[in-house]
Order: structure tokens, then C-alpha cells, then sequence
């Protein structure tokens, strides 16, 4: 993969969840959300076999690759190693930034979720690439997230040079509002796969952020 | 780690499962297993986090080095990355067996699971350092696996070159027979880490498979 780290753009950041669409299919929905203007993607998946994540992940890359968009796994830096993918983003309940780092090496992308400006200054001190802040929002898909004081973000995006991606809750209404905190961008999930008509929710989102 | 593949010691191989510890310690009993023989640890986790595994491994990791033990991790190539373990396990809902060769290299061990003659040949075929064959006997840490027949285990010790270790409800009275069909070891669960005396268990099947 040619992907630049420093010319990423993190604005319009899609992340997967197969309970969110249902029966419909992932790698098309994937790909319909980047043709509404989604600018990376990342593959979360639970409860699922090394084996099947693997496999959805392949095909997840092909759609990426085609329209030159970074594909980030979640969680598991193995599923990351086999399928080549540009980044591996990491919970605080996953492997230590560092100990990812020494495997993965220098090249690949490493995001770093983080809910307080503690954890965002510990993964960009140990050299997180970007840092995922959230739920800046109260969120469904993820039930036990803990809630961000708006002031909370404004004080993280002052202290943290590393991109800065919004996360949970986020959906055309709120998206303006928070893109004022001159974050680099949005995570979303339900806002644009939760919609029936997933590449016109991509646009309109897309249209909010580049405001 | 300086294990030599070919110096492996599969006679008694222990898998962990915390489940059949209850509220015993993992580490502890892996320790007293190993004082009882065991020649070989499998760590096992299911539905736990990468951090939490990470840190449980690290943890057996430490025990299984001073009695200069190998450690095999399940499923999780990242993982064994990350504590550098001597092997990997991999069933066939995990990665591909040829997708974690290229990325482990060749001094990692890979053992593969097989139910069948042909799986077995494959894995042998890809590079596999050893093949898990099961179950042998039915099982209750395993619901979902299938029963092999003991004329298909023979079978398949004519023509596997590879160390086969058998798993699946093996216990201090059927591990005599099943030694007989001449497999290099037996995997065990329950009949070591579900007995109250884990080293004992631990001494009386080595000495029924060493017989
Ligand atoms: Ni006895």
C-alpha cells in the first residue's frame, strides 16, 4: 500500500458494524459509503473468527484499494499483518501502543482511542499516529462508553498535535457543531450505515465536515 | 527462546482453560502441571480482550521459561508476537495457515488442528510443525467437535510424517490405548486442570504416556 501517513484525511472516518446493517451486505455498503465522500474506513468486528475477519477484511481491501481509501483494523494487529492494511487501531483494553508498534513497525499506521486527555497525551507520547476521542456524544453501538465533557475535547485538541478523530454518537446534527473544535474528523457508524440509503448519508456527512 | 523444533516434547501437552479452573489461578496451576510433567503449554482464551490475554501470557510466559517449557498460543498470531512465544495453534477457523507462515517465519512453531486424514495431509503439505488431531474421545470442553474414529487416527499416524498430538476427552484411563496408535503426545484440558491435585493428575498421566 502507497498510503502517506502525514496526507491522510481523517474527516469523513467510517467504522464497520455488522449488527448496525442488518442483512445487508458489508463490502457493498462499504463501498457505497465511500462513494458518498468516506475518506478511511475501519473494520470492527466481535465475536467473529480469526478466519471469517480475515476473509471480510480481504474483501473489505479490495473496495478500499480500488478507490485508494486507508483500511484500519481494529483490534487485531494480526488481521492487520495478514491482509496488509494501512493501519491498526487499538482500545485501551487491546495491546499496549507499544508493544503493537515493535511489531508492526514504523510504516503502519496506529490510532489510539482514548476517552480522557491523559490517555490522548500517553498514546501521542508514545507514538500514536492519530488518537480516536470519545463518545464525544451519547452513543447505542457502543453501550458501556463513558460520555465526553464538551470542554473535555476543546483541552485535548489544544495539548495534542496528532490528529484528532471524533468519536460516538456523531450523525448529521451534531457533526458542525463538533468539527468547530477543529478536530481533524469523524468517526461514524450508525450515521452513515444505519441509513438506508448509506452513500447519500456519506455525502451529506461529507458536506458537513468540509463546511 | 532457544526451543529447537526438533527437540519438542509433545508427550503431555497442556491446554489451559479457565473456565475448568474455576476460581484457581492460571499461573499457579500452569506451574504445578509443568512440576508434573507436562512438556507443553497451549494457552487457550476465549472471549477475553487482547490486553487481558497479552497480560496472561506474559505472565505464563515467565513460568513455562524457567522449566524451559515451550508456550503455544491458540488462535492469536498477535499475541504470540507480542510475548514472543515458541508457537502458535491455529484450528481451521483461524487465520490460514500459509498467511501466518509468511508472517511469523519459520522458527516459530505452527500446530494446526485436524479432524480428518485430508486436513491433516494439508497441514503437513503447508509447513504445519505438528498436527492437533481430535477429538479422540468425547468431550465436554469441546461441545461442538466431532468424534474421530480410532481406525481414521491410525490412518492417519501411517501417513502424517509430522508429530501428532491427540486431543479431546483424554483422561488417565484411555490415554494407554491411545498411545498405543503410536502419536506423539496427548493434549489435555479437564483431566489435568479440572483435578483438585493438578500436579499429581499432571504425574500420573506422564507416566502412563511414558510408559
Ligand atoms: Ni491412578
Amino acid at each position: 500500500m502507497a498510503i502517506t501517513k502525514s496526507k491522510i484525511d481523517y474527516k469523513l472516518y467510517l467504522v464497520t458494524d455488522r449488527d448496525v446493517l442488518g442483512s445487508r451486505d458489508l463490502v457493498q455498503s462499504v463501498e457505497e459509503a465511500i462513494k458518498g465522500g468516506t475518506t478511511i474506513v475501519q473494520i470492527r468486528e466481535k465475536n467473529c473468527s480469526s478466519l471469517d475477519f480475515y476473509k471480510i477484511a480481504m474483501q473489505v481491501k479490495e473496495v478500499t484499494s480500488k478507490y485508494n481509501v486507508p483500511l484500519i483494523i481494529n483490534d487485531r494487529l494480526d488481521i492487520a499483518l495478514a491482509i496488509k492494511a494501512d493501519g491498526l487501531h487499538i482500545g485501551q483494553e487491546d495491546l499496549p501502543l507499544t508493544v503493537a508498534r515493535k511489531i508492526v513497525g514504523e510504516d503502519m499506521i496506529i490510532g489510539v482511542s482514548a476517552s480522557t486527555l491523559e490517555e490522548a497525551m500517553i498514546a501521542q507520547e508514545q507514538g500514536a499516529d492519530y488518537v480516536g476521542i470519545g463518545s464525544v456524544y451519547p452513543t447505542s453501538t457502543k453501550l458501556d462508553a463513558k460520555y465526553l465533557a464538551p470542554d473535555e475535547l476543546r483541552r485535548i485538541r489544544e495539548a495534542v498535535k496528532i490528529p484528532i478523530v471524533g468519536i460516538g454518537g456523531i450523525n448529521e446534527k451534531n457533526v458542525s457543531e463538533l468539527m468547530e473544535t477543529n478536530i481533524d474528523g469523524v468517526a461514524i457508524v450508525s450515521a452513515i450505515l444505519g441509513k438506508e440509503d448509506i452513500r447519500s448519508a456519506a455525502e451529506h456527512l461529507s458536506m458537513l465536515v468540509n463546511k
